[in-house]
């Protein structure tokens, strides 16, 4: 019965399926449905899961997953399982698939090497079409499910060149592969970080490939597909780094995500009790005017909200390489210049708001000129925090948002209730 | 000499380069350069550029580069141009050409009809693998320069199939075409968003997927090297979007910039407003007791930053479509319970912190009990509103962050000082 439920579903969204249904169900169900777990499936299922199932799993329908997959899935499936649950998967795999997958493990994580399939479609550079394609019939039991491109090496296993199928397909035997390789030709370090391989993907629009070692020796290829997912997963990271999450999905436990929420907020009470302390420094002076306790929140916030505009921008400039040392200052002098344009705006805005609701002029002409500071502070700090953490090798996703914000806090807090102090008592 | 510098670029890095200098060196640059602007790289310049460009490129330098171009490129050329600009590319195209092209823009914008080439490679589902070799050899010149599946289709031209190139050669001569079709068939309606289109793709690993018209016939076909490019497209635009800034690249200049940033601001600003109105419910009571005016940005940032958590991982989980009827219960519960937990945590810290710092043990219990409140508020704000929003067909990514924020910014206020006025007065 479940079988003629799942039967018509596509692997992705039956391990979709299997995410999001509470975890005592996903045992219950996956206990009845006896076998139906296949290899697809399994490596469609986000890290969490997997590890959950791949717990309780019988060793014979694991043995029957495993073994369907390409190596980069098999990889895939099993990096970041602990050493246990990887030793079972890995000895279930016959011996050379093994090597093939402990050789991609060498690699360091989240590489090209990981992320690359060691089954590969080559041809001497020499070779004919005629003599290319009567190799790949009379091996087409040993080809790879997916592939787009021959490669084309020399004597000594260096890729040299790429030839698209349909360009072998539609040119005549005599016609010899060198002569009809693409103009583009891209290879990729095993070592190359995975973002890395993505943004040439995505920059060069490339469909496969070839993967060489340190001695530029080709050792595998990537394809599109896999490429395409790492760029989701950077995305996604860089999005969730910027508000302060970790990795995490829709289906962690309670207890794993209070743990990865909890560091940023620890950072965020930091920051938040900084702020406090330039307040307490005015005590005497909110005593005095209590209005200014009403006020003042609201120069922190906007000047928040305009640096978190700036570092948005400029941390998704870095990531596409859009932001380089060559329009680096042009883009501070631009984010200074529009924090300065609509602080501005604001603080003739919050200036007559501040006038007409407390009857005070002078409240209007500090909380304006407040507003003018900590904006053009914002469009600064988020740029140059942004870059200077990158320029530092450190993600600035990760930790831009914190720096800014405490900036625009402290600055906020200090120049609205400084300028009362100097202005208004 | 400006040959010999640029001519070992690939166009993606030319337009980058273009991308970021200043628009009178870039007017010099290809004033200069004459000529040397191909299609290519007119396609990859971001929209803004491109528009500055198109304003002062030759009629004869712009033929040159619109011509070489296939379909696709050219509708996303022109899709945003004004409607001048618009008619001079148009015009300079072959008829033929222009009526693809003008075929594709009668689709809605980011559609699945605005992405697809209309060059397509076809055969009828009884060919052989022999007969279909020999009608590509035939029309080799016809065929687009990429292509990496043949579709089949039905006489009334409906696709009913696909078969990679590399089945096809290595298949005997004789093998029927759809003996060897692939498994996994998606079809795209025109229509479609393209946003979904991305999503099919990343989903099930397509390599490229005919488009259909309303009558299932054969449109088009998309490759998944625009999808990628769609799908990257859209992750900026969430990310942009939470962050308070439409779509927008570190080219855009200063007025551009500012009028983008400003609408998101005035909602800020409305936000600050409230919770401001929020505090001045309570101005006595922040007279009497200074201190509360020193503490009480401390719970609304908690609240906000973990609001803000909840709610990133609520967005992305819903682009992604992890986040479904199926599991929402769950996930609002989840972040709930992850609110309470760490709203605890936190409560203690800042309760201890309090009375230290204010020798008041009161004091820390109010801001530690205002602390779980808004914590679990937040969590649930988080989680609610981007899922409301979403069943109400506005984009989560838009709008939720100034809900979740105006919420944890009020409940925080309110909490901490209706408590402080409770208990301490
Ligand atoms: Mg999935
Ligand atoms: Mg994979
Ligand atoms: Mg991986
Ligand atoms: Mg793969
Ligand atoms: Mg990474
Ligand atoms: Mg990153
Ligand atoms: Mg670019
Ligand atoms: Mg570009
Ligand atoms: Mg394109
Ligand atoms: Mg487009
Ligand atoms: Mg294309
Ligand atoms: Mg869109
Ligand atoms: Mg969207």
């Amino acid at each position: 019965a479940i079988d003629r439920l799942m039967e018509p579903l596509h692997a992705a969204d039956i391990a979709d399926f299997l995410e999001q249904i509470e975890p005592h169900e996903r045992r219950r169900l996956l206990e009845i449905w006896q076998g139906g777990l296949d290899g697809e499936i399994l490596s469609e299922i986000e890290d969490s899961v997997r590890e959950e199932i791949l717990g309780y799993l019988s060793p014979q329908d694991l043995t029957d997953a495993v073994r369907e997959l390409e190596s980069d899935d098999v990889v895939d499936l099993v990096e970041y399982l602990d050493d246990d649950q990887q030793e079972a998967v890995l000895d279930v795999l016959e011996p050379l698939d093994r090597v093939a997958v402990e050789k991609a493990l060498a690699y360091p994580e989240e590489s090209a090497g990981r992320l690359m399939q060691v089954e590969t479609v080559r041809a001497p550079e020499h070779w004919t079409v005629g003599e290319t394609i009567d190799h790949l019939r009379a091996h087409s039991d040993e080809l790879p499910e997916q592939f787009y491109h021959v490669i084309l090496v020399d004597p000594r296993m260096k890729p040299v060149g790429n030839v698209t199928l349909g360009r072998l397909m539609s040119s005549r035997r005599e016609v010899r592969l060198a002569d009809i390789r693409e103009d583009l030709f891209v290879t990729i370090p095993a070592t190359q970080d995975e973002e890395e391989v993505a943004y040439a993907f995505n920059q060069y629009h490339l469909i496969t490939a070839p993967v060489v070692d340190e001695d530029g020796r080709l050792v595998g290829v990537i394809t599109i597909d896999d490429a395409m997912i790492v760029l989701a997963e950077e995305n996604a990271e860089d999005l969730l780094l910027l508000a302060g999450v970790g990795e995490s999905t829709v289906s962690d436990r309670v207890v794993a995500t209070t743990r990865r929420r909890f560091p940023w907020l620890a950072v965020n009470l930091v920051t938040a009790i900084l702020a406090s302390l330039v307040i307490s420094l005015f005590e005497e002076v909110i005593a005095g005017l209590v209005a200014l306790a009403v006020l003042m929140p609201i120069v922190a916030s906007m000047g928040g909200n305009a640096g978190t505009q700036s570092l948005t921008v400029a941390v998704r400039a870095l990531a596409t390489k859009d932001l380089t040392g060559s329009n680096v200052l042009r883009v501070i002098r631009r984010e200074v210049l529009v924090g300065m344009i609509n602080g501005v705006i604001f603080a003739v805005v919050m200036g007559v708001i501040g006038l007409a609701w407390f009857g005070e002029p002078l409240l209007g002409v500090v909380i304006a000129a407040a507003m003018v500071i900590n904006l053009v502070i914002a469009g600064l700090a988020g740029t140059v925090i942004p870059v200077a953490l990158d320029r530092m090798g450190v993600d600035p996703a990760l930790a831009s948002g914190a720096f800014v914000t405490t900036v625009t806090d402290v600055v906020g807090f200090f120049a609205f209730l400084g300028l009362a102090a100097l202005v208004l008592l």
